[in-house]
């Protein structure tokens, strides 16, 4: 196969990530650059076009596909053009800031016959994976719970994320990715009822907290939450990075960090229910909670994923020489942009949301 | 003073409690236990009076204060006869099944002239002090999320507590301390809104875990989490005890265990926004997440709290004899059974219900 020539727009922070893979990965050469900041452009990499504006880009024909990663205000923009100049599209996540413009993308990219992904390369993480393995493999038995929690000390936003305008804020940067993650884990399930809390706790234009209840009629709720400025000096169990708590009726399973550590834990045997056993701590008698006794607690190792962000663009590249889909279909990013928007309303009404009745 | 003399009902887990602490007070003597299984009596010390029925209680002319600790489901009819024999009453927690009890028991009570008040002993417990404490004194700035959360591996639950017509279920067991210490942390807040998840994950008939999320007009979002199957092999942390964690724009708190174990927690500064800082993790770049470069955590101790069960009995003694208020008011009560109610709500329906609007 001949390689897939690529242009990237915008060479912020994704630009030179997108850079540094493709320009290494079989498959795929990296044509040119364009950045509306020429000074941004200073460092590309010698062989690679330096376009003057995005218009060049777009006229160039040896692109054949535009990965866009400017500001997610641009997104929108950018991709109506890039249809028109009948490029393949990339665009990074979140795909637009709303559902109009989504809608808008969709009908235009249709009438010009390009194909359009998104870059949702966090279906790749290992502990997403691992954490997807587990559900898949059933043997915790019916799940009530899956926590996704991701927690910095940071407190503020990079560059443009801190104005709303630009389409800042860490639920469009992150929390798109964690909600991607948790409708990917259960295509099959009806995301029926959202409740959320989102707050501005360091930033005074955009969301740097927020906590996210989904009920799904699959009678597992999900839970994704995201602080960037909740603190700890426990630095064991990777706690600046992200975890996964899933509870079902015949045992737990968590991963802690990026590269995740994790168990499967089931006891040894329930409660019998017979009432003279009492455990003495500190708030008084209990016989619900305390220390387990020895051997009470069993664990088994979580599975193994073999997992990478590169797999990502592996299977754009199977997709685009017709081998395979495109792992990201529009319509599963229209449904994570749609949660967004009830995610929003319930933080702004503070009342629980009907999303999938 | 003369000895505040109790008859208790009930010599279950909680009534050998109350005998083994009151019988050791200064300013109490326990004149006598009844108990509907006789059996129950036979290790009643010795000294105090075995009665064969709740009635000869209700007659003994020596029981000043009935201190009612029969299942939940009997403690309306018992404060109803303790009060029509002019007997002061303590009523174990939950003070009743419903509001509708509530209100019959606060009708009666004050038609008859006795005291009421309930036996809410975890207001004293060592780590709800702490966080209450570090919430009063104001250092974490703006508070966002007060989390309360209880782990457990039995999974089942003990005696009747497995049976939903003795008031059974783990809402009504711990579900209402959890409840009424978060309303006794921030007494002057409306709480305006309400979210629950409540599951029978290993029982057939009664809750037993349970995720509640409380929206106040100060700002602050609460959250109790309870799992009786809920496992991890991470002994560390005190797992299997309670958490409580505090987030606020000026620092975090948390605290493990019920005797608790925990650290104020700030940085040393938060970030400049300035672009070129990544963090390389596993699942690819991230600026915002990521262990924090030595020196960016600083930790202060909690304050210290000298609290005791013991403590709930020495304000009713000094409440008895007029020298203070009883702790536990029975608006209290039943604003937390009116929470318990909207809970149920919120988890049958899925959707949030306002509460104090």
């Amino acid at each position: 196969m001949e390689d897939i020539r690529i242009g990237i727009i915008g060479h912020g922070f994704m630009g030179h990530e997108h850079e540094k893979m493709l320009t290494v990965m079989d498959g795929y050469r990296v044509v040119g650059i364009s950045d509306i900041d020429l000074k941004q452009l200073e460092d590309v990499k010698e062989g690679i076009k330096r376009y003057h504006s995005n218009e060049e880009l777009f006229q160039d024909p040896e692109v054949q596909v535009v990965l866009i990663a400017a500001n997610n205000n641009q997104h929108h923009d950018l991709a109506l053009q890039a249809a028109r100049a009948g490029k393949d599209i990339i665009c990074e996540k979140p795909v637009a800031m709303n559902l109009e413009e989504l809608d808008d993308m969709m009908r235009i990219t249709r009438e010009c016959g390009v194909r359009f992904t998104v870059h949702h390369q966090r279906r790749m993480d290992p502990d997403f994976c691992t954490a997807k393995a587990i559900v898949d493999q059933g043997s915790l038995g019916d799940i009530y719970t899956i926590k996704s929690s991701l927690y910095g000390f940071n407190g503020n936003m990079h560059d443009w994320h801190v104005y709303i305008r630009e389409g800042g804020g860490m639920l469009y940067d992150w929390g798109v990715h964690l909600l991607d993650q948790i409708l990917f884990m259960m295509p099959e399930a009806k995301l029926t009822n959202v409740y959320a809390d989102i707050r501005n706790v360091i930033n005074q234009e955009v969301d740097d907290y927020f906590k996210i209840l989904m009920r799904f009629d699959n009678h597992i709720t999900a839970e994704v939450e995201l602080g960037t400025y909740y603190l700890t000096d426990k630095m064991h169990d990777k706690w600046f990075e992200r975890h996964w708590f899933i509870g079902g009726n015949k045992g737990s399973a968590y991963l802690d960090g990026f590269s995740p550590e994790g168990k499967i834990v089931r006891t040894a045997g329930l409660l019998q229910n017979a009432g003279d056993k009492r455990t003495m701590t500190a708030a008084g008698p209990t016989r619900s909670f305390g220390p387990p006794p020895d051997g009470k607690i069993l664990t088994e190792p979580v599975p193994e994923v073999n997992t990478n962000h590169k797999d990502y663009f592996e299977n754009y590249r199977k997709a685009y020489w017709g081998e395979t889909e495109f792992l990201v279909q529009i319509p599963e990013t229209r449904r994570v942009l749609a949660l967004m928007d009830a995610v929003r309303e319930s933080g702004r009404t503070g009342q629980s949301v009907i999303f999938e009745a």
